[in-house]
């Protein structure tokens, strides 16, 4: 008999701009357990951070920063050659302003995880990883950093010890996989999975058995906490609504990360 | 035999912002009690302030919080139609991202000034003094309001007794006053006083007996807890030496207002 | 026998920012003969002028600037109190920018309407027209400067008089007009008129009659070369179509300002 | 006996923002024949180019437009990872913005010069010029692009040629050059030359020998019309003023590219 499960559901929200509308929001916060909070540098405003933090208090989802490079016209997916310092500097700014209005609604933050060109300039860069840990943990000790799970677990949770955080490992279950853990790049075919199905399925396969099949076919295992879904379009919110389905029907309970790890 | 007195010396610091450098807060921050920190909005950027809060730390001076407008163009000194639900999220905002870099030198907030047209209109519009108020109560009730002092000091006192926040008021020593308290109009001329000698002896007469004479040369009462003094050119640090010295050679202690209110 | 009438429709378009849509730029540029295009302060960025530049081409649309304040947060819609000179700057720059991705395409800008918050100041305050009035002649003499038809019609073209530039008139069909000639309102019950029918037969009259029913029931005289059509959201579109549809059937031709001023 | 040599003198001008000043542009634009003003991006407003346009007139030096990415914070000096296409866009966008405030002076622009990040990655992708010089051919063929002289002459001039423009030649005195014509990397001891007698030498040999002498001590040949000088700060000044001595007393003429190209 299996022992009882618990995922985490995280999704990136909070993104509108302005008059800038974007993301399902109202729709996905109430299906996530752990809620990504844009911070005002590639999306989000002061306005749009404080409605989010109250949605997320509204459904009792964990709130999390997400901060990203101070590129609105990018989205903040454009690389920038900024140092591991400015990279500390932006963090520490991004996740004290979103725990201002966490402090308003009598809520602490959970999670920070990095955003876009933030995340994958660190998935290539350990020194990224370790500055946004060292910042997080002079924040709050409580913080849980998100990165990218693959074949470098030990090297990031040694991260996580030497500054005295939790580091929580994330999936993404619309993604091909290469044989040693890492992300298929989305400019190849079939980089990402767009059938509702296969997705929950693979992600029900990581959450139960630990393993996800790469795309030559080989099962490689893998271990993650979190599982990224997105609520950008109705067909993202189909599927988060599918894989919360999936994951509930085979007794898996999905939970804020910090209420579990 | 007078009782000991104190009164703070606050000023504005950390406007820097990228390659941009203005103010000469090495030479400043020594000299005051009360450092008002641009927080990215109207001046200021995220290593701007991490730097600024690690010279407020190595000269004992209280950090405080100085949030403007969104108008780094403007330095925050033009008057911008905003609801005050936009400005409370403005404060909370820039006041949190200033939090976190006082949180990573192990230092917590002492107070909160707004800025320029942010100031200026909350002078006009006590409904603005009075959603900072509830913004800072609910993020840190220690956190101080910084006012202008003039005749609405008790309606101004009982907006922070309402929200159990602390107000202190604030003189300006170089500047002329009306009969009624309030700021002379910086369009009439000698609305600015250049001259240190009576700037300095216009702040000892306030801290000392509560009077300041107003341009038409009555003698009006004003209560100030803390003096606004300016360190963005050599004038203004030679200024504000003089007023320190002045102060200290009468006996008056220059102490962060956190300490004695 | 009817006289050949001709009047443009004109529509704020290109208000879409990096990842950001906004409007339904390519339903309503087909249905209109002037494209008021954001020019990258309130809203619009290079990439989307180019590609906004390329539809009004491509539907032989005269393009436009449509020059705003340096707020994308308020996109554009809040007071902001610049100076007249600061506001010639704005334009200037704003103006030439789109210039550049005219000349790309080998267009040259037919008009210039301000607008939301700098338009509604420049209503109250003729010497923000005269101003922008001035930049035009000097940047372009052709360019033909948009404002809002109402009572001070000799006013506004003894300014396009003084500075050798065509001022063009323009009509809200979806707004209530106050018995002076002036627009209601916005927080004012009735101020925006949503049914299509109505708007459609207000804009008959104006063209064929010169003429419009004030809320108060009085019939005033305004003279209009223009009318401001919406395509932010799909029923705008519907009510363009409509519009559209009840000047031709009224054999009233939609014509670029350009083509009979 | 010589024959007449001339030579253009170009700096960077009009990078101040707001109420931050830099450069002393008031002291350098009389020392130099072509000005190259910031456009708003990296650094400059558009009243800061009103002002600079005037100055550049005023001293009948030629104007040209800096363009840079979209990085105030950054002052256009980080890479981006942006797309050749949005690249033309933002220098499309940025040299109409000054074309704007030059044809209100009854100028037109003589160049542009890309700034920073963005010209450094251009030296390292040529397909960066070629995407440069397709927007200035279709803006105003008239418009000399500068790039940096080095060993590909002969595939920059095609470039130029290919889209019916001039392609003009940078060298930097107070730079350290690879035995490959290279610029020596700022990283490398010795890479700027702070010695104003060295500097000059170094200038003037280039221009009436068409050589410089190598980081390791090899004589190359470099063929280049125009030379980069500073004036960021009095030291820079003077060593443009020794510059434009040192010149002149070898019967150089210092004139503005359009006037001799």
């Amino acid at each position: 008999m299996k022992s009882h499960k618990k995922v985490d559901l995280n999704s990136d929200v909070g993104e509108s701009f302005g008059t800038y509308k974007l993301g399902l929001d109202e729709e996905v916060i109430p299906l996530i357990s752990s809620a990504n909070i844009a911070c005002g540098f590639h999306a989000g405003d002061p306005s749009v951070m404080q409605r989010t933090m109250g949605l997320a208090k509204k459904h009792g989802v964990a709130p999390g920063a997400h901060p990203g490079f101070p590129d609105l016209l990018g989205f903040g997916r454009r690389d920038m050659d900024v140092s591991v310092q400015e990279i500390k500097d932006y963090v520490a700014y991004q996740v004290g302003a979103l725990q201002a209005f966490a402090a308003m609604e009598g809520l602490t933050l959970q999670h920070v995880k990095p955003h876009g060109a933030l995340y994958n300039m660190a998935v290539k860069n350990p020194a990224i990883w370790e500055g946004v840990a060292e910042v997080l943990a002079r924040l709050d000790q409580r913080l849980i950093l998100v990165v990218l799970a693959g074949a470098n677990r030990d090297e990031l949770q040694r991260i996580g010890s030497r500054h005295g955080i939790r580091i929580a490992f994330e999936f993404f279950g619309d993604r091909a996989y290469n044989p040693d853990g890492s992300l298929a790049s989305r400019k190849e075919p079939g980089a990402v999975i767009h059938d509702a199905e296969l997705a929950a399925g693979r992600i029900l396969k990581l959450v139960k058995e630990g393993k996800v099949t790469a795309k030559d076919g080989t099962e490689i295992e893998l271990a993650a906490e979190t599982i990224c879904v997105h609520g950008d379009n109705p067909t993202a919110v189909t599927l988060t609504r599918k894989i919360r389905e999936t994951l509930s029907a085979s007794g898996i309970e999905i939970a804020p990360l910090g209420t579990f790890m």
